[in-house]
């Protein structure tokens, strides 16, 4: 998605450690403009295919996964908690991811009753790049017996094992911006 | 707004401590045509008013905020962080408040880089009940010199003293669902 790619190269820069931060337009400042053209062209990639639920993380996903849902015909977005809240009382699926941004992990948490068993879920994230949100996402998809429609980030960044991790669970992944190697030091950006 | 009205009624359900869970279409799962047309009713709300930005906490104030912010002409769209992440390295405003949900305190942090003084800013939250997220977003802007347009909670509960808070910070508050006194033994939903 060229928009989006030459936004990342405008306004995206490394702050150490491989983390590209695109905070003045995707995950602390939003640009509501380019949010539903990213939503237009996710929903471009589903076309034809036939889906139950939109599926993401909370925080930085929502806006997107809510922008493809409405793209998609006003599917059911279902958003996982990090860490249960106490007002969650009933059963859910969980699963375990490292946050690096955090250096935490956090539980992901998607109450029973927002998954059933042959729901086909398209999972949406803003970044993928060592695939631990996109993976627990994955598992719970897999413990309400769900089908993966496929995975689709904004933002991959392919080197750094979550294309792989995701796609060794037998998920498609179709992400909208994919970047190789970069160079952190000169703050060069390149797409596949 | 007559609609979230009637969800509220058919879908919400007390939980103890004066909770009111909507996860069935606002706060885990997100019903994406309520979500367009909560955005355009906020919308009607600041009709006709300067607004530069809209702000919200994450995590379920931003789905709401984003799509207040579209029917808004697309406003660009802050989302207060929960906790300083160690990717964020420059300088920020910050606030605390109690979340009674997880039961302990969230510092709400913005980046001053999104916030400028004279930003005439409209705050928009999932919920108003004791008004602490709101509060905390209110002082960010006034941190950061802005100022603040109003504040919008997609559901208001008024004995809980949110509104009375907010309200003595000088900031207008008009809410889409006002809940009064509620049977919450009974699950009866009354509305002001």
């Amino acid at each position: 998605m060229e928009l989006l790619k030459d936004k990342i190269v405008n306004e995206g820069y490394w702050v150490g450690e491989g983390i590209l931060k695109v905070d003045s337009f995707l995950n602390h400042q939003i640009d509501i403009e380019l949010l539903d053209k990213i939503g237009a062209e996710i929903a471009k990639i589903y076309e034809g295919e036939k889906i139950d639920k939109v599926l993401t993380a909370e925080s930085s996903g929502i806006a997107i996964a809510c922008a493809a849902a409405r793209h998609l015909g006003n599917l059911r977005t279902v958003f996982a908690k990090k860490n249960k809240p106490i007002t969650m009382k009933e059963d859910a699926y969980q699963a375990q991811g490292m946050s690096f941004t955090k250096g935490n992990f956090n539980t992901y948490v998607v109450s029973k009753r927002f998954l059933d068993k042959g729901d086909r879920v398209v999972i949406i994230d803003d970044f993928l790049a060592r695939g631990e949100s996109g993976s627990a996402l994955c598992e719970i998809v897999k413990q309400a017996g769900g089908e993966i429609v496929g995975y689709t980030a904004a933002i991959e960044k392919r080197n750094q094992g979550g294309y792989d991790k995701i796609s060794n669970m037998g998920v498609k992944v179709q992400s909208l911006a994919v970047l190789g190697d970069c160079n952190m030091e000169t703050g060069e950006i390149n797409f596949l």
